[in-house]
């Protein structure tokens, strides 16, 4: 039987009148959408656009709420409390389930943004927070997080349902994290062909190579390549073309999980 | 058989470490509150704990969308595009029903705020974008506005139950419409006795006094009283008792229209 | 003698990671810079690399105060009381004086943006409350505004300089007054070279043709492009390139007026 | 010769409807205002009214910048590069200056708020963040701050001149380093006369007792106590009365440093 496997992208983002990535390109090529929410990108006419724009293209929706920081773009550790995060997630992703019930498409998972999504991965008070956010609006949604994390961890321990990603467009330490302020060849060399036999590598068995060279063991669901990563929709593209020259079919995690 | 009435109040408007109103007394006399979304006044945290506060008193909960103008409270007339303020509420909105879904009560109602109620009382296709966001996310919501509107029109037209509501703590014009920049002496004398009685007359003959002193005809579902009203508490407890002295049961409107 | 003249640009509106405009093409040509303040877009990274951006052009600077309304960009009209917008003014004028004087060169000038600038340009008390505001901080500031209107009459009533300008990418109706909701063929045919020409004979006949086809007087002191017209940086070059071929030399206002 | 000494007090942090503080009382008391600047709290209008409130009391103005969360009222800590951060001072400082213009009397000094000042007693990247915004908008501006921190050796270094100041209602741990999630017991037992001593002693003697019961040597130029501690104007009165009723002369540091 073909392995099935999900491929995501942070989309969504725009505010007013500012555009931020190429999502009318990058959703031909997705399964999975993270929306942002409106707290660091994101806002409601966004989001009713985005939601349908996935919707049209038969990819699943999901919530991206990040901290309240729209100067920083949600990419800054902010020392909120994990009650204060928690009523954050709650916010953002009823304000999404809205949209999504508006357009008549189910919500199908919940990824962090940026510095809330990192500080997650470590720690326990704030994944905790943010798992109970979501099993209190719906227990059918899945998180999408970095497997063997905090977030993992907490999401496990209360059954929620957890999707384990790859950063497609983000080198990877040899301690298995992700890394930014990253030189994107050191992911793949750049190249969309790069990217994609990285893709297919990890999705097919399971291994990558870290930033130091070595190859490590890598259990992931999803791919994710970031919709203002220059060329996301390029390399998107040639990883959803890999995977499926490879035997991979491609779909939303909620289908098969 | 007692008539039945309800009670409303705009509360759950503080704001991070700002407090406004007087949301716990005042929660006590009331049969449905209307709370801040985000937009003009409320926040994440105040939102969970203001559904909680009403579920703990059985007040049942609207939301209560402005314009995104915290800086003027929502108070100022913005000039969004209808679809833009159907966007607005559809967030607001849904943002609270995850609050409402977490704390396990139901939604109730949509009170717009404001400029935005305001706005909606004369202008048709801004009427019709509010009513239009309300029934895609759940069309047993009721509508809470002043009758005899551009506002009750668009929702009787499209099927959305509407509840007339009096301002306790406004003058009325003779036109039939609320007064701002108002005097509160102007308003049952501003004393909570004669408020009562004001809401009394309303409520039981269906009959109030205009500012220019003519005795106009006034069919209403329920009494408004805005927690930052200065007295707003004592007013609403004056209100409740000679209600309920006058024969009538006083629930939240969703119970018995 | 040849005549002298300014050539202005609303630019520095980016936000945080949101880009707008084209602003390292455009200064290149312009002599004078409207940036952005943080409250419709800029923000105070933005103003410090904008300043420096100009500084580094020789380009004089100058400050576009908004609406607090980031979601609309300062473009929808908002019910704010002069006083209001005055403190709104003095505010975001303030804030870019502290750039202008960390890089060490002077505000040339005060430009009010989108809704507010087309607001000012008929009601009087916001004018003048402008105005006020301007003259407050340094009565040496000019005003950009359209000619023959109450922004002008108050300027000129309070004695503050007028900056008369014309929108080289936006259509004059025959009253006189710029359109939005424009198609930009009617400005010149959409073309730089239709741009350049139309430029040239405003400034060098104080003519213009509007959309109904008629040729009106028309006495303006600078041009205006926005950095976000698509093709902006071509047109302003075009308008440059034409109006030194016709023997106009091109400077700040500030440096002539 | 009698000591001379500055009292100091957070303020003009209202934003909008929301009120905060007893800027009305506190402002009887002290000698210099720090006035919130619109990020973390205060708004144009609020900065215009508490400007003028300080000059009919001849109290001098400082700013008082904090972090863009208005949410979370400055009070927690954002992982802003030290150039983000000098460009939020630069541009609050400047906003303040603008006020002070307009009304007419000089900026004293620029206290950080919250997060920002809590920060920036240790993190010596952003103490010179800070300090230089400051010194390039005027060099003879005063920082207030607490002493022997990153932040009193950044200025030193650079040469902006400090005020020490010492919480009159916060306890003090026996590190020198002012505590919060305190309690006010623990500072002067939390009544007027005791947080009155406690200041005396401090500005007579140089020493305070900390939280565990230790004398240690306290230089300080100025006492705070902010103005949304419950109590905090008759603390403020208690501490001024005191103050000259052992001989100190009361008025603002930069008439004397």
């Amino acid at each position: 039987m073909a392995r099935q496997f999900d491929l995501n992208s942070d989309m969504g983002e725009s505010f007013g009148w500012y555009k931020h990535g190429v999502d009318e390109d990058i959703i031909r090529s997705i399964t999975s959408a993270n929306l942002g929410c409106g707290f660091h990108g994101g806002d409601p006419s966004v989001m009713r656009r985005s939601v349908q724009l996935a919707k049209e293209h038969g990819v699943a929706v999901g919530a991206h709420p990040g901290f309240p920081d729209l100067m920083g773009f949600g990419r800054r550790n902010l020392n909120a409390k994990p009650a204060e995060v928690k009523d954050y997630v709650t916010y953002q992703v009823g304000a999404l389930q809205a949209f999504c019930k508006a357009a008549g498409v189910p919500l199908q998972h919940v990824k962090p943004h940026g510095a809330l999504y990192m500080m997650a991965l470590e720690d326990e008070a704030l994944a905790e927070a943010i798992v109970e956010a979501i099993l209190e609006l719906d227990d059918r949604l899945l998180l999408y997080t970095t497997g063997d994390t905090a977030a993992e961890d907490a999401a496990r321990r209360k059954g929620l349902r957890v999707v384990r990603e790859f950063f497609g467009d983000r080198p990877l330490h040899s301690g298995g994290w992700v890394m930014f302020g990253y030189d994107l060849k050191d992911a793949g060399g750049g190249t969309p062909e790069g990217i994609a036999q990285r893709a297919v590598q990890v999705v097919t068995q399971g291994k990558t190579v870290t930033t130091d060279g070595k190859t490590i063991d890598f259990e992931v669901d999803s791919i994710c390549i970031h919709s203002d990563t220059p060329g996301s929709a390029q390399f998107m593209s040639a990883v959803r073309r890999e995977l499926e020259a490879a035997g991979v079919e491609v779909r939303p995690a909620g289908t098969y999980l």
